[in-house]
């Protein structure tokens, strides 16, 4: 517990409120970058002349040599303290003293935290790409298998697995975009808006930002103490990526029913029952169902905690930035076990003639009614429709579709008959002729499919582009500040 | 990770899969009544002849020898298989083997969960008293401590902190009562509904819940494994506490700002500024505010999680009990500290006629006018209304009133004079005489506020009394249960 | 719009501003209980001797007549001062101007929204218990019904429609209760705590709660302006009862697949689709399921409003309000409408034979090896997994068990053959004597069942008995409470 | 209510289940824009020659006469129905009736939505541009008005207003930017993707997201039907945004108290008390702080449902979309009063020199012992922290500090007295001289105010600029497609 702060305006502190205020366990995750950030402020102080050349390299040194040395206990107020603490130890409090001239901890908390998440961030979109490319390569193997598509979990319309997973793809897409732009918003120095004012001392800001590999500075100062909407940011994304994770497991999990039987676990996924020795669940998908969506809990305590706090620092940020890490790191547990599953995933090959899929080809009789027999479409959409219900009442599927109950139906509804042909009727039966048909941008036909998982390939290659460029352009600005150091040191 | 549900139906799991949903961690908080339930539950097989005493006997001596030998990492399932495990690896198989006879994970876990929360129950109404009795301690002292009341943060009526308080308290108390109610729900016995539709074996499942000191068997056995309803039930009081924890704290915080200068923080219990030597600030309490706010998430994830899950148990339910548990401790924590900060709260003496606070006087100007002049209430409010205008425009105070400024806008409201006294005036601007007038039930007067607090230490006895009940009652049952199995041992 | 307090300390008000923060609109639903608070209010100021019975009859007969006559519109800042206005036209400033003494639109408009709420939660039991009686009716016809228990929507073991259904229906039960309970919390009356201090006036506060129906007086002043915890304890439980009801939906869309096929709606609540004539869509469960999840939205927007406000009345107060009225009609319109659907839900007759449901019976084997073989639970559980895994991999269903395939399965386990006879597997291939035996209390043997829905139709007549009991004291006190101002008029 | 889709598959429907599901009020939103879908359709099916350019043209007619001849009520089904049923209604089914080849409403719902949603997204960064504007025009007034910068509510150091609304400013300029990479993803169309699987019609689905304005084709089919992603993004992005305002007015709403008096509103915009003349209420704060918080309640109401859903279309989606129309008219609303309160706001002038401002120097006395007197600043902050304790102890304020006082504290500190000036003091107690001194990048130094203002200013006519860009380019779609449309029609 220290009492470096304690022994001026305020007597000493109790070690319960201590213990109960402190931040210096969460902070185990910030430590390093208080300390990158406590260098390039230092050095910056020296080259502006606040601080001298001698006093300077002397905390610099210490600096350098805190790696590792520094353990965060629940009884220590936080991390900004104890390293303050160690320097003045180090270096004596003549020298040490100086450390915390002209900057407060309120302007190094959020810079702190800004310089993870844009680490955490990168984390997240290799993450995202690597489970990208398993379901690429997953799709791959499917341009021709064909499955149901559902809308409402009834049989719809024919599609193809690998379809169907470019769709799954391209949402997975827009969070990378999103969590790229906000990128952006992260990767801003606030460092010497200092408490809230700026100071007194002539600093040189944009100096600070680029020694830490920022893109710029977050200029007013209020505001950039008080700015926690890049954090919101992040998780409303996860949200959203939640959503999409969770419908694309909530798919698999439909699908993986006996009575679906589209996909289905390898048992090294799945769990049987203490009781019921049959058993084969897909618990692995609930897990990630469930763990998944409480981010959305995350975002909701955050964003209420947030809402109506008066501007500048409040202790009540130090409350929700746990609740940022975990949320990215439920994601990203999340999102890797998902890659496994993917990767591993077995497609059945399903009896498409089975009663309940033979439907999928009642739209194409309709189209085909139009296009061969000049119907309108809502006129053929209702023949279509009195065939289906007779079929199914008489507890026949749409396999026992025949020439004569069409034309008895047209009859019916136009007055007239119309001289379908049986190879009309089949071809419509056949689900591979009806997607290869579907063959419209973005459609299942299996040569767009392939066009559009080319493309998406490249997809991948851009963002593996950008994350190189990132982490080049951050890994440049740590070996910079270090030379920087290094430089200054050998001088003194 | 253990294989005893591997070798048949499924070949062995996946490391990472097991890791991934393993709630072993979790289930540490549960784990002693995981044993405890197994220990009736073999009682209750040998009692109704579905196992042989001999076989029994062995079991419950393992049962009885595993407390504290069991270790729980996250490679394993969970608590259940490896309790199970621990019995077969201490009886053999052939004998241990019979553990999970007529029972389920999915009513095990529900009713050890339904064990721990009725206990934790207890120790958040312990807290709550707690809390409650340090309040009136505090507003003992407090009777004739004139405080403004506020409305939308503007001086509304004078008031007394005693009486604040004991709205305060108020409050805590519905959360309470909430509680207890809740209590009951909690305290419903699952086991006998085993994987979600009882067994063929004869168990007798009133037997088990005696045993293990439930109210009664929660009845249907599809409902018994699907209800997470109580679970719900405590998170939503929990919120609802927040709200009344908040709004006490956020009316600290503002009062113990220097403007308002109503209440301090001893030194102990605050915070100064890294870099403004004369902070004090009231971090502690921003701490309260924001973590217990966050409870409302948990419970939004957890309400998420759980809408449109179909019946009985999934995998979900796994992930969303820790959030119970941390909601519990959280507010445990928070409403601990409060206590403390209750008991060393410095109540400042205020400057009562400082300007701001001198119009708390002016509803009792408009009443003195009602009942002294019999001018409509609406009328006199207009005049005050005008009055207190014209001393702001010039500046002025409330104490600044005078018999003529109220005479004459009552003569050009009301079109004649009224003969008011210099001393009617005097006793409406003393704060004391006020109070002691709003003497209605419920009202601030300090008798009425005494009869109150009188009224209120008897609630906490009966709450007392309620603890000690419950208390003795599962110790009672927890007792008998271990007797049953000393005497089923000594026959063996 | 209205300026009744405009000409005293404030000029007059803005129209674009009263019309933002109007609640006139709102308050149309709470208008009627503002008149008989007025009434009883008056009432009491005569019997207390506060307003002369002169005043107070003029002002009875005014409010009396003011029945229909009161339109609201946007444009008035809310329902308090327009019926305040109303009477002071009917009567005069003089004698109307008193309508306001010693009360506030604080204790007032909290007052109103409970008297309201109420008969709210009285509405919802009433709809809640005419669902659970057609849910009864419904579950009368499927005693014998053997439908699959899923776990993690794999089958699991075989109960009845009766006992599933018997499932929801104590679910709803238990919300039930939870709004009885909060009736009592709900059922307080505020007034006479005034603005948040009582008043100087001498009034009695008992008796206003008395001649509006409430329990009792909800006694401290400031707690009684500041508590809105009845209000988020009320949209909590609809949100409890929301994940209840998206659950019974939720089965309901899964098992009218065209692949589970246990029920099927009626066409009349089916859709089609404008493009896909084969199409039945459960369009009004997916509608019912969304429409009540939006109630958990609601209730964590109104407590992130409340979180951290300060004590006493705050507009945003005002702004929830309304939250509750949408989230109670949601939940009614949603619950009548699932109770036609209950009516009129088709069970469809299963083909139990089909090869997925045919592994329902596979707990009923291992049960079978335990009692006729004196094998260990464990080990019959894992011989059965590996028969199961068999049979699969053969592309066969649990149908196509023999005697010689669990011997030679159980040798391979035990080492030894077991003398199983075909009449053993042919018993546990037959769910319907499978169900029979699950005859333990709760378990859903149609015998059980029966006793179970016995027992519910008592507790519905309960449930009755409590509606109308409380129906009865609410019409009776506004009886009384119109039989004292016909009395005191008549001597008027 | 229609029968258009139900005389084939389905029975008709029953009216209460039509009305319960209907979307027909909600879908006047969308009314227009579903007319336009229809039109570019049409014209596409044509170019593309899948219908007759006779049929065409005078489905095209009907359609362009449709213009307010519709009214929705909610016992039709939706708005695409009306609009077919006009169609056919107009033409006859035998041309009408192809309206709806190769779309569906899966695909038309959520283009239509996107169409109307990217207008509202350009109205509200025309309203958040509008207050940004009114925001700097205050701001101008008040470059050289010091107010008490405070963090944790205790006065910190002094900036200035100008300084303080530039703060929010850029917060606010965040959400701009959000909102405007949003659009990009919000305009693409989906038409084409039909129910989910495109059509077997050879459509051109770039020509019809040409003509309706879209940047692209939102490609894969399903992902097409499925995403709603796009209304979560900007639903977050809202919430974020109501943190930013409510942190604002909660700042106005502590600094209009009585004892912080920084601002006041001006009396139109405040309301008084139906009991207490004196009051000056704030409410039209409150009601903005609440009803902008609701917000987040939408999104998290609106995730949840969207959580754990099936690919493709689910009726669920209607539910969410009328809380995105509400909650971007609530910001608007809200957006636009607090425009009207920024111009109208009264800055009063503070007395800088009472009590608890005078400590707003303290950090300057610290930074001024490190410059002058080379004593290391985690020292000086120790000595003015004992200088500041022992003034408070002594009810005195900074203002009373004196040479001695601190010489002798650092005396006692240092062990040396230091030759501090008089002039030193009065110095740093001339609050608009340190703020001059603030004069960092950022800093609330006036001249850096200004600087960042003309940029501010930019900044307004940039996005000025982009709002014509957007506005021209759909305007300028609109008349093409009419072009094209009277075009086809003159050559019929």
């Amino acid at each position: 517990m220290s009492n470096l702060l304690r022994k001026g305006r305020l007597s000493s502190a109790r070690r319960d409120v201590v213990k109960f205020t402190s931040s210096a366990l969460i902070d185990k995750k910030i430590l390093k970058h208080i300390i990158e950030i406590n260098k390039a402020h230092v050095l910056m102080l020296v080259e502006c002349n606040i601080l001298s050349k001698d006093y300077g390299c002397k905390i610099l040194k210490a600096l350098s040599n805190l790696h590792g040395s520094i353990k965060l206990f629940s009884n220590m107020e936080d991390g900004h303290m104890v390293v303050e603490e160690k320097i003045i130890e180090a270096t004596g409090q003549d020298i040490g003293g100086n450390l915390n001239l002209a900057k407060s901890r309120n302007d190094q908390v959020t810079t702190a935290i800004r310089m993870e998440l844009r680490e955490e961030i990168i984390r997240l979109i290799e993450t995202l790409v690597d489970l990208q490319e398993k379901m690429l390569h997953l799709a791959n193997k499917h341009l021709f298998t064909i499955v149901p598509g559902y809308t409402h979990l009834q049989p719809a319309q024919p599609i193809t697995f690998a379809h169907y997973i470019v769709a799954q793809f391209d949402a997975l897409q827009r969070t990378i975009l999103r969590l790229q732009e906000t990128f952006d918003n992260v990767n801003l120095c606030p460092m010497g808006a200092c408490a809230l004012a700026t100071t007194s001392f002539p600093i040189n800001r944009e100096r600070v930002s680029e020694l830490l590999g920022f893109n710029e500075v977050l200029e007013n100062s209020v505001d950039a103490v008080t700015a926690r909407d890049f954090l919101l940011e992040v998780m409303a994304e996860l949200t959203i990526l939640a959503v999409d994770v969770t419908r694309f497991v909530e798919d698999l999990e439909i699908w993986s029913t006996m009575e679906f039987g589209i996909v289905e676990l390898p048992d090294g996924f799945a769990s049987t029952s203490s009781i019921m020795p049959q058993k084969k669940n897909p618990d692995i998908l609930e897990v990630i169902r469930a763990r998944i969506s409480l981010v959305l809990g995350n975002y909701t305590g955050s964003a209420t905690v947030l809402m109506s706090l008066p501007s500048t620092y409040n202790m009540d940020f130090q409350e929700i930035t746990p609740k940022l890490w975990q949320s990215i790191d439920t994601v990203d547990d999340c999102l890797s076990m998902l890659a496994k599953i993917v990767s591993n995933l077995i497609i059945k090959s399903i009896a498409l003639d089975k009663h309940s899929l033979s439907f999928l080809s009642a739209t194409e009789l309709a189209n085909l009614l139009v296009r061969n027999y000049e119907i309108p479409f809502r006129t053929s959409h209702r023949i279509v429709g009195i065939i289906v219900k007779r079929l199914l009442e008489d507890g026949k599927s749409f396999r026992d579709l025949t020439v004569e109950l069409v034309s008895e139906v047209a009859k019916q509804v136009l007055g007239h008959y119309i001289p379908l042909k049986a190879k009309e009727i089949s071809n419509i039966m056949d689900l591979s002729r009806i997607v290869e048909s579907y063959n419209v941008k973005g459609g299942p036909a299996p040569e767009e499919v392939k066009r559009m998982m080319k493309a998406r390939f490249e997809t991948i290659s851009k963002t593996e582009t950008w994350i190189s460029e990132k982490k080049n352009k951050l890994s440049m600005a740590y070996r910079r500040l270090e030379n920087c150091i290094t430089e200054i040191l050998s001088s003194c």
